[in-house]
Order: structure tokens, then sequence, then C-alpha cells
């Protein structure tokens, strides 16, 4: 498929007439049926580098959604990193590093708008109506929600709670038309599209209701064969130079079979270094097992490390150029509150004229 | 005691050194100890025109306060008032009728910041952070709120909840040091407080914890001994000329005994005419009750019509020559506007600098 060149951002959102919007596409879906009628909006919280997990997992289909024409928006979500935690650590230093992992990963600095929540304060007053049009018995069933609840090991918060409820002020306020997320986040998107709908219902058609674009990439884990995260110390970062690399996949975690297979179930960790083997060079798991085969895992390590150095050096050649000048960062995050805060700010007039809280 | 003159506002919060501020003030604590160095925060929701239960119970505290030296800010909540509806009717139209009503009982138009709710974005960016000091329990537990959804009859929604919090931003964001509030209100304050202290002792002092102003203002009725509230039908509107006053007087609800006494609880509707009549003549209910007595509650509503008209009189003469000129209240919200984002916004930069989200 050829690949058209990067849009210029649009300033108006791509709304369609389409009231029955399909809840989940695939990325094949939005791919295959224009893509330039979507607007992406995803995002993270700026909680440290980006990692060889978040490259695979989802800034490859951020980068494959924008070559493709669709218009996209990455929010730098500041703001919510208190959702678990107390300490932001150094907070303007993590928002610099989530981009420039993002660009050096292949996001344009001209099609892309990236933007942190502070920015826009008229995403932020949203929350209240948005607030209005949900229970609380759907914010204390809300799986997604209890789950990290569980997971943090901290009372649950007010702001843990409304989660899903800033999404949706984050989705709504940009005129997102498409979220990425994984089949455990589906929950927290149907509450954006039942405030879409609800609104619409109440105080008539404002808001399309997104879809959710479910992911199909694999879950690369980390080096100890458990969730990749900086905090648990097994994630390879995506600005780290070969040596790191190198080091951090010597100690990963292996078994005592000395045969290399790909079976993710019975052997995971092995399984792993396959799978991020296979994905830096192209290549299927199964093939790159059957190569290594009774080479055993030192022999996996090497290769893993090659194919990962060799992968990863354009973006690394790509990120030390843009680190370089600290202005590339601010003038694209400069342009884009710029664009996001035009967004939010039409939406919210639009919200406020529905509700009728305007002359 | 003799009256200061209005004072013009501040333009910073009038920070006190004193950590362990009382949680609960009177009128009297207030005006005996240098009223100058109090801000207070109060306001309404801007659901319909002021009645003369508003004015007894709380207008004419703002306008004591106001006159001693307190620099009075009051929030005209236009973004709430879906807490417990649908419908927001015509708000324009009912937020100038709250400003103008408040100026003409009083409220000097130069002094007092009158601010809508959607003109101060910075305050709606606090919301998040104060949201995660706060935990669901908390919030499920609030005896005001488990109220105010008892009474709304709606199903419990997530702005309900999270109204305490909203609370906080409000009276935190512009540095309100005194929140006049009923005895039911105390636990909406208390989470103000709470909020407070977790965030100065998590992030390093940043707040003043507010303290309430506890109102020993008479509870007045509607004339049919209910709660009075427009939507009942039973108010007297501040606004309203003498023979729409006269009318619904003498549609007032009385009794069967013939003779008038003062006995709130045996005979409500009777004593909440006499109160009435007592407030608007600056008599006692006793004294009031013991004149008309066997006259009957023929000659009691009466006395009621003509005490209230003769005390409304300069009021309705007041807002009927500030509502001739509409630039009045667009100049009054404009200024108020300005103030109340300076002052939210200096408080947003001191919250992001104490987390830490900015360089």
């Amino acid at each position: 498929m050829p690949v058209p060149p990067p849009q210029t951002p649009r300033s108006h959102a791509p709304r369609t007439s389409d009231l029955d919007r399909p809840d989940v596409l695939t990325l094949d879906d939005v791919l295959a049926t224009d893509p330039g009628r979507h607007r992406v909006l995803t995002g993270d919280r700026p909680t440290g580098a980006l990692h060889v997990g978040h490259l695979f997992g989802t800034l490859q289909t951020r980068v494959a959604l924008q070559r493709h024409g669709v218009d996209t928006v990455v929010v730098v979500a500041d703001y919510q990193v208190v959702t678990d935690r107390d300490d932001v650590g150094d907070l303007p230093t993590a928002v610099r590093d989530v981009v420039l992992d993002q660009l050096a990963a292949g996001l344009d600095p001209v099609a892309t708008t990236f933007f942190v929540h502070s920015a826009v304060p008229a995403l932020h007053q949203l929350m209240l109506p948005f607030l209005s049009l949900v229970s609380v018995a759907e914010l204390d069933r809300n799986p997604t929600v209890k789950a990290e609840q569980a997971a943090s090991g901290r009372t649950s918060s007010g702001l843990l709670l409304t989660y899903p409820v800033h999404q949706a002020a984050d989705v709504l306020s940009v005129g997102g038309t498409l979220v990425p997320v994984g089949r455990d986040q589906l929950p927290h998107l149907e509450l954006t599209r039942t405030v879409a709908r609800r609104f619409n219902r109440r105080y008539g058609r404002t808001f399309d209701e997104p879809s959710a674009l479910l992911s199909d990439a694999p879950l690369v884990l980390g080096t100890d064969g458990t969730k990749m995260s900086k905090s648990r110390g097994n994630a390879i970062e995506l600005r780290a130079d070969a040596d790191t690399t190198a080091a951090a996949l010597r100690g990963a975690r292996t078994d005592s079979e000395h045969v290399v297979t790909y079976e993710p179930d019975r052997r995971p960790e092995v399984a792993n270094l396959v799978l991020l083997g296979a994905l830096a060079s192209g290549r299927t798991p199964q093939d790159v097992a059957a190569e290594i085969g009774a080479a055993g895992a030192g022999s996996l390590k090497r290769f893993v490390t090659d194919a990962l150095v060799e992968h990863l050096a354009p973006l690394r050649a790509r990120r030390a150029e843009l680190a370089r000048d600290p202005s590339v960062v601010d003038e694209v995050l400069a342009r884009g509150a710029e664009r996001a805060a035009a967004l939010a700010g039409a939406t919210l007039a639009d919200v406020r004229r529905a509700m009728r809280q305007t002359t």
C-alpha cells in the first residue's frame, strides 16, 4: 500500500454523519476505509522514559496511523501522574523524555499534535457536565478502575474513581473519533461513548461516539518475565545505548531448558526474548526459535541484542539529534497546546451552547 | 459600632500565620477581631431570582461582612446548576437576576467580587489534584451529599458525589478564609479543610484552612410553611412589586386558631408570618405577636405586608435602577472574573510549583 505523506493538522474535527459508528475497530479496518476521516486521541502519563514495550505495543501503531493520514493527537497527562503516586518526580524532564521518545520513534513533529493536560484548561471545564451524566454506581463498577485500584495497593481516591470521566474529557474535548486501547481498557472507552451518547440525547447532538482501536500488538514483557516497567527495573529504555541494552539482555531471566523454543504459556521468559528478537528483526517468533534452537539461551540473548541494537539505532540517533536542541520539544508542545486549546475551546463552546449556558 | 466604608478588593490573599485557625466562627467572632484579615467565599447556584428567605438567611450576613471590611467574593455557580436538574433554563438571565438581587440588597458593586464559575478555568484545574487527596469512602459517607441525594430523588451522579471537592476548589482557588454555612453544611466545609491540610502535608504549606462562619440567621419558610423555594410556588421574590407581595401573603397558610401567637413548633405557619413581620420591622417576634394577638390572622397578614413592602422598597427601587442599564451587571461580572481568575491563577501556580509540575 502506498504511504501518503504526513498531513498538516486540520483545524476542525473530522465529524462524520455515521451515528452508528462501530464501537470497536482494528488497525486494518481503519486503514481500509478512508483513514483521513479519523482523529486518534492517545497518550501517556509522563512517569519515565519510554521503553521497548511501548515501542512495539503502542508507538508503532501511532506511527502507522499517522503515516496513513489519521490526524494524530497525543496527550501527555501531566496532571494525572498523581493518580497512583504522591510524588511526581521531575515532571518537566519526564514530559520532555516522553515527547522525545515519540518523535524519535517516528511521529511527525509537524503533523502530530502533542499537548500536556495542564496547557488546556477548557478540557478540565468539561469534567463538571460530564460528571453529571455518569452515575456513582457506574463509576463504582468499572472493572478497569477496580483492577488499577487493586494494583496500586492504595486507598481508592476520588481521582482514580473519576479517571474514566477524565478520559472522556480528553477524547471528546479534541473531537477524537478513535482511541487505541488494550482489551482490558475497553470499559474506559465504553464510558466515553456513554457520556457522548447521554449528552447528545439530553442536550442535542454535539459529540460523535468514538470507536476503540483494539490493538493486536504483542505484549512485550520485561527482562524478568513480568510487565515491563521502569519502576520494576526490568525495562529496556528506547534511549539507552548499545552497552546498556546488551547488559540488560545478558541479565534477562531464562529457564533451565537448553533448547530455545517459542512456548509463551509454558516458557514465558524465553518466549519473551524470542518475541523481542522477532519484532526487532522483522521475522516470526517461530522462525527465530527454530534458527537458535540448540545453540541455547546465550546465543538467543546475543541474537536479540544485535537485532534490537540495530533496530533501535536510527531511533537513538534521531533522539540524540533532537535532544541537542531543547527548543524542538518546546516548540512541538507550544504548537500542540495551541491547537488542542482551540479544539477544546470550540468543544466547550458547543457544550455550553447546547446546555444553554450562554446567550 | 462604627461601620467602616467599603474597601476596594485586595489583590493578594489575606494569608495569616495562624496554622490553627478555628474550624467554626460566628459573625460576632469575626467582627470582634480584625475582620479585614478575612476573605469570605460564598455563592449561589443561579436557579432563579432570590427571595426573602435568601435576604434574611444569607444576604444580610454578606452585607454585614462587607460593611465591616471582610473581603467578599461571591461565586455564581453556573456550571453546577446541573447538579440536581437536567435543564438549566435561561441561565444567562438567571445569572443576571442573582447578581442584581445581591447588588440591590446592599453588596457593593465595587468592593464585592462576583464571578461565574465558567469564567475562571484555573479553578477547574484544581479538581484533579484535589480529587487525588480524597478517598472514595470519604466521598461516599458525606452526610450533606447523602441528604441532597435523597432530596433530589435522582440516581446519584458523579457530580453530586464530587460536589464537596468542587466546593473545596471554589474556596481554596480564591484563597477564601471564611465560608458561611448552615449547620447541615459543616461536613462540606470539613472536606475543604481536609483537602487543604492534606495538600500542605504532602506538598508543603500552600493553603490556609478556612473557617466555617456558622449562621445564626433565622430560617424563613415559604407561604405554605415549607422551605421557601421558587419551584414550590411559596416564595416572595425580592424583586416582586407591592401587589404581588400582598397577594402572596394574603394566600399564606395559617391555622384554625384565631389569636396570633409565636409558637414555631406548635404553629409553624403562623409563627413564620410573625417572624417575617418581625424581621421586616426590626422588632422581636414576641413583640409582634403580642401586638396583633386577638386581631387575628387577617390583621397579621396586613401587618406583614406593610412591613415587608416598606422594608423592601429601597431594595426594589435600587434593583429597578440597576436593571435599567444592563452594562452594570456586565461590568461587575467582567471585573469579578478578572480578579477571580488572577487569584485562582496564582493559586494554581502555587499548587503546580508545590507539586513540582513546573520548572
